[in-house]
């Protein structure tokens, strides 16, 4: 692992890190936020998974977590969202939607995406390990949240593993890629036609298929222009009502789906997380 | 003015806007947050002027100001550090610490930057005035911050007009500009060679020559780079202790000179503002 920065903020670490990844045979670069903390201890891991175009840069540089993150004692780590470099595949038309920035946590099984695209079992085997081994972090306290793009990881990740991760939460999730445009094109594009194998990277049908998870944070801008076609909160409420989850989904008057309104509520996001890490149950 | 864009944020409206400037005589660009507020209230004014290389975008997206000014009802003002577009003469080599990017915060009587580098008329003089017209803002309420080349802005308008602004404050601020190379050129480069017309851009020589401001807050981290050669906090500490001026001066070990060290302490600098504009004296 290769230090590419680090800066002193809120009276922690903020770093920037590269290392060479075998899941995705790439050089890979994330940040890693260490809050101040005793000598010796060993701190609660948040992860923030990006959406479509970001790096690890966008949270890093808007996201407001780092006061949070200093007062609640959270590790902060945000991977990137795709693989990147020479001979990465892309979408063919350059669309934003697919490819490059765009890896949808899944593990591509379709050419020529298949050989790079394994964003899944990077955030969820591979950088997992490299957090626990070179950073003062406590891999049995876990929690996940993401952005659009990312908060689909997050939902899908945290169903999947809900032993792992302690809290899962999301601003503005597409929920249901099955079902919307962005995410037929990128589990079609990634994983093929046979729409049985979307299921598990889908948090809608991971929940009417059994997955459950304690409870899931939810905020979502009333004005984000992606909520009808995209994000389609009300999938999400009508398959956790079903199952019986404890969904807390917020319609946010008057926000899009920038990182103005992620940076508006992160740091409430960041206490729920924390209320879980720590132990005190559901806050 | 036209507005560029408009995001909800922390329960008010960050915008970006553009106007024709007459001091410049370019299109400039700002940004403006206004704080969640009661219909028909008028709000002080905090302007925040940046650094060398920035536009308005810099604090805008990193400064993390917007959660405090929601708090304290403090509408923020971030113009941009030059005059910019075509016919805009910029450094023949184009470095980075003159001409665009780098405007100084002084009206340049130097050819050719004569023509549109008026920084100190379109932040005293232009852009209040179209902040007063179009935003809900009590002008008999502002103060002003900066960071390094806009610290030094904050502290020479400051000091200028110490009747309009409650406050002055500035991370990492260029002190004393006729005393190091950075400030040398832009002062040579803008003003030209006689070294008096220097002093009235200098807050040390300003401090010096008779300007008083009842108190002024700087934080300067103790690992940034630029500390010994460019920004020399010691000058303005001995200046301010011979003039009987309250300067808070504090060295943050560790910390650099980017945003990461900005955003650590900017919620303590507005609730420094937030004390004098309030009226409640110093804090």
């Amino acid at each position: 692992m290769e230090t590419l920065s680090t800066a002193t903020a809120f009276g922690g670490t903020q770093g920037v890190y590269r290392h060479a990844s075998t899941a995705t045979g790439t050089d890979m670069t994330f940040s890693v936020y260490v809050p101040p903390h005793a000598p010796g201890a060993k701190l609660p891991v948040v992860w923030y998974l990006s959406g479509l175009t970001c790096t690890h840069a966008n949270v890093t540089e808007k996201g407001e977590f780092r006061r949070a993150c200093a007062e609640l004692g959270l590790i902060f780590v945000a991977p990137d969202t795709s693989p990147r470099g020479e001979g990465v595949a892309d979408d063919p038309d350059g669309a934003y939607d697919f490819g490059l920035g765009a890896g949808f946590y899944v593990d591509a099984t379709e050419e020529p995406f298949a050989r790079h695209y394994k964003m899944w079992t990077y955030v969820t085997e591979e950088l997992p390990a490299l957090i626990g081994a070179e950073f003062p972090a406590d891999m049995d306290r876990q929690s996940i949240m993401g952005h659009s793009m990312g908060g689909h990881g997050a939902l899908t990740i945290g169903l999947t593993f809900p032993d792992r991760f302690r809290a899962a939460s999301a601003f503005a999730p597409i929920v249901a890629p099955s079902q919307v445009p962005w995410g037929q094109k990128a589990l079609g594009g990634y994983l093929g036609d046979d729409t049985a194998s979307w299921r598990r990277h889908d948090a809608v049908a991971l929940i009417e298929d059994g997955a459950r998870i304690d409870a899931l944070l939810v905020d979502q801008g009333a004005a984000d222009s992606f909520l009808e076609k995209e994000l389609r909160p009300d999938l999400l409420r009508a398959a956790c009502s079903d199952a019986g989850i404890d969904l807390t989904l917020t319609l946010r008057d008057g926000y899009d789906h920038s990182y103005y309104f992620i940076s508006t509520f992160m740091a409430d996001h960041l206490h729920w997380h924390a209320a879980r890490l720590n132990g005190e149950g559901a806050a």
